[in-house]
């Protein structure tokens, strides 16, 4: 059992954090801190927790967590994650980080939308946690950054068709929709039961932060620089993300060859499924598992090829894909701890 | 007050015109049918209209309802609208239908979306009910096709951007979310709440018949034929349609202008709600109500421009626009019985 | 027009006032206040009313109030009203209060769940705001204390039995099930989506300060001393409450005795819908409405009888009956501006 | 692995059961039968099971399931279950049924509230599927009657108050809220999305065929016969039951005494967490896992003891309770394939 910490474990990201861990056979949750709820016992700040883990939230010192763990997962706000990291690796922690500091390769690039890096080298370094794609950078990764929820999703649907050639890059529009927990825990207007439910909307329509993480990774899979125009919505639902994609054919495929060459670029991927032609993904089919869905539908009328994927954007889109990453970088399994069926309904 | 008939009145679409008509100064409900409640009374079906109306639902015979009123709405399956509708009109009452039977000009297209036209001439002669765009054809009409709540939502945003010319037809995209009741009120699997909730998911990407309606009056604005790519999806929540439009610009404009042109567009349009730059739609915003709120995004980095409206899909996209359509055929207030704020939260 | 100002306007309570002043035929509102939003527009905090009113939220200043309005509604915390609403009535103006301060007539009870009363004189004063059973009362007033939510519909669903003494008023059980907007508009944890989303809790069990609220009007109901279990739960959905009420039975009565002398005893009530034998109420079925809906079940085999009502809280629990308390005031028809057919679905 | 099939696997709790034994460490799932469903993958018909199992739906034959299988989930209609099972037994296999039709001690108490029994001397065989408080009758039993889901959620919450004499039984009350999958995966109007949501109602006020399976369990801990009022309600959720159970004390007991000794009365049952004084349960606590969480509530003005109970209704409510049960029969650990942590948020 590989001592364990959770850094930042009071959001719901941390606390899925700690749900998966408490059921992983490798790793043994041994430290999680909240700056918040110090001292106080996990399972009396998440009663859902209640008799599985008897650890109590400790304050975030670096030093401290080193004695207790030897791996971590950082679930803290940007900025503050990048000023953590570096003492963390020093004390020899390998170190899974679910922030967006580390996930643009280009510092110039980070800097434009948040702000300057405090730690360029470890940009440099860091591996972008897509295992589906950067499987061998995560095997070796002492850190690894591991992708926002919409990039997760937005990626590997559109990676197959990349790869194969088979859409125009210069035509990509991602419109993605959101469940709540993916604004976190924070108490704020916005995310009040009342100002959500029965309601939904877009924002941060072409400014979201998380649009360079997706111009990034296709630029590499089309070995071209693209640019996208991305939309985020927000659905009255506590998890799931389903992302859209819209993209112009570039020939004619058919559609059991899209299907056999999807399914073959995710062969050795055990959490996508690629849906047969006909059959598109639901947020509700992959529910507190690691599974991303994807399912295409070729508009002959249009040109058009139309992308579908689901996940859920605590579990694929966050705390899941950082265990998978962990596994990776850890020798273990790759499924290790995350053999969920999903929740239906 | 004028006579009023309601043909199909135990749908979602059938209860919500009730509703509307029972607080409506000009016209009065005094006949409802339908097949499967004939004979109980309407406040037994629907509690929430217990106290409101005494009616009785009644069998759907053409000749009663002539007898007993001198406009109706007929909210009945596409198919047996355009074979009840006639004889409506033979007994000289105005129609507003609801159904999908007389919303496309071209018999060929409607044709190859659902089946062949048993009334071609009425086809031709029947206004389209977007008042917003067709004002003049509605007034003077006997028969509108009510538009369906996705055309609705799709052509009200649209419709200043290529009124001006804005946009490049040819890139349009149309990605639409909507509330379950646009499901109908018939027991289906799909339907059922444990399905819903929790869920999101697309369906009929590319192949939903209210696509070739929101083609032809796109093309109609353009002046040219315009083909789009329109992917619906199902939302967990009763009431309430978002649309968000993707489109590449033709030039660069200002937010300002593009603010100023789109309120001038919609000047005489009581129901339309352009938002200021920076804002954008909600559909808890509209909930109840007969408007449309629209606001734009200008994507400098992708020369697009994004769109986006919220409906009541059972107001604005269905009954409340039925009503509004009728107001103006017999020359009452665009206004009358709609002066509905909305429901928030 | 009688000039109507709404103190403290930016909660939920505040905003259905000004959603339903808005469509008042005899009130008009001339003045809104909130500290928070001092000097935005009210369309600007929400979108919801855009279009609608042109009003700028002011700041909660007595004189400034008296000056446009010469009715106010105050919908303020407790504490904060009973400071504010004297120097309104110093200034000639009738007010519905919508805080606790001004419904328990015992200035000891008030001080035993709440803190000290410092305007206890008013306390005797004040009309308790349920027309169904105080109408005499509201009519003469200058001050009436709009009942609470909860004691809204357990006194109603409760008056009937009392009043024919059918039920031991030792034995009631009010089990109330309330949507998340009494919660209010303040950001809190326990207020987020996803908190409340897929989750039912009970909460302050037998602690609630609508308790002697209750007690105090059944007592008087009852003729004799009340003491009352109340457990509240909180429900994910926006509006509604459900009041389960148990009481043992008397003397055997028959269903359609009970029936007919329910309904007798509200015949002169608008808002009051007695269901008939066998049917029960559903929040859905008042949504957005003035309505309180009731129903009845014998339980034979218990000699208990199981009372149910429903009620909009934003609307009879709150904002509507603040209305309807003002209209009988003000000598208006009692339902003016509350002709609301309830939204379903 | 023992061998396992599940009779009726294509509603909800069927569906569960083979979530739950895809992941169990002993029992191997090698048989789903399903009228509706018969010659369709699994996966195919649940998206959710894509790549969990390969197994097909077979048509529900006793000789058949006998041929492949040593134990047997039923989760049929009642009637039919009854009719089933007697020819399963008679293979040899064990079996927990999930239908009403072997939870009665009483062949006429069942014929009051379902109709003769066609199998009365199983009846008297069969143990109630209750571990907490049946424990020697299930590790026995080749035939377990699965409790229904508000049964589990009002014994589990009352026992320790009877047990411990603390109660005066003619008093109990139970009020239950259970989310919408507890009405099953048939369609029907009534629980369509848009008729659930934004809804909560009352149903089968003192007539629910799960009240005399409450009173015959609570009589057994009473010591005397047991009636009780039971009024169920269905609210806007996928998964959950909480149950408020109102009684009259006997006594004056502590807080912390009350605590000790639930908890004592808990000791050995692994799924149940009673809560500390001033913790109440939610449901979302819960959801996805096999715990039933208590609190209680002395509330002293009144001399009443409220309990409140949080169960995920198709969990311990059902199919996890069932997979609890056969892992007792089968000698298994208890917990088998049942640690599980609840999903929240």
């Amino acid at each position: 059992m590989v001592k364990t910490a959770v850094i930042g474990g009071s959001g719901y990201t941390g606390v899925e954090l700690i749900r998966l861990l408490s059921a992983h056979p490798d790793l043994k949750l041994t430290c999680a801190t909240s700056r918040q709820y110090e001292g106080r016992p996990i399972e009396d700040v998440f009663p859902s927790l209640r008799g599985i883990t008897d650890l109590t939230f400790s304050a975030p010192d670096p030093w401290q967590v080193a004695r207790s763990a030897s791996v971590a997962f950082t679930a803290l706000p940007h900025k503050t994650a990048m000023e953590f990291i570096p003492k963390l690796l020093d004390q020899g922690l390998k170190v899974v980080d679910l922030s967006a500091d580390f996930r643009l390769r280009d510092a110039e690039v980070y800097a434009a939308w948040y702000q300057p890096h405090s730690a360029p080298l470890l940009l440099e370094e860091a591996a972008y946690g897509l295992p589906e794609i950067h499987l061998d950078d995560v095997q070796k990764a002492r850190l690894v950054a591991n992708p926002g929820c919409y990039p997760t999703s937005a990626i590997l649907v559109l990676a197959p068709l990349l790869d194969n050639g088979w859409i125009d890059p210069a035509t990509i529009i991602v419109d993605s929709k959101s469940g709540t927990s993916g604004a976190g825990r924070g108490p704020s207007l916005t995310s009040l039961y009342c100002e959500v439910n029965e309601a939904i909307k877009a924002y941060k329509i072409g400014e979201h932060r998380h649009t360079p993480e997706i111009e990034q990774e296709l630029s590499l899979l089309a070995g071209r620089s693209v640019t996208i125009s991305f939309t985020p919505h927000l659905v009255p639902m506590n998890r799931g993300i389903l992302t859209t994609t819209y993209a112009s054919l570039t020939s004619d495929i058919e559609d059991k060859l899209l299907f056999e060459r999807s399914q073959a670029f995710y062969a050795d991927a055990p959490f996508v499924r690629v849906l047969p032609p006909g059959r598109f993904p639901s947020t509700s089919f992959v529910s507190g598992s690691n599974y991303c869905d994807i399912g295409y539908k070729i508009d002959r009328r249009t040109h058009r090829i139309v992308g579908v994927s689901a996940i859920d954007n605590l579990v694929k889109g966050a705390s899941g894909q950082a265990i998978q990453n962990m596994n990776l970088m850890l020798g273990l399994e790759e499924t290790s701890g995350l053999h969920i069926v999903p929740l239906y309904p």
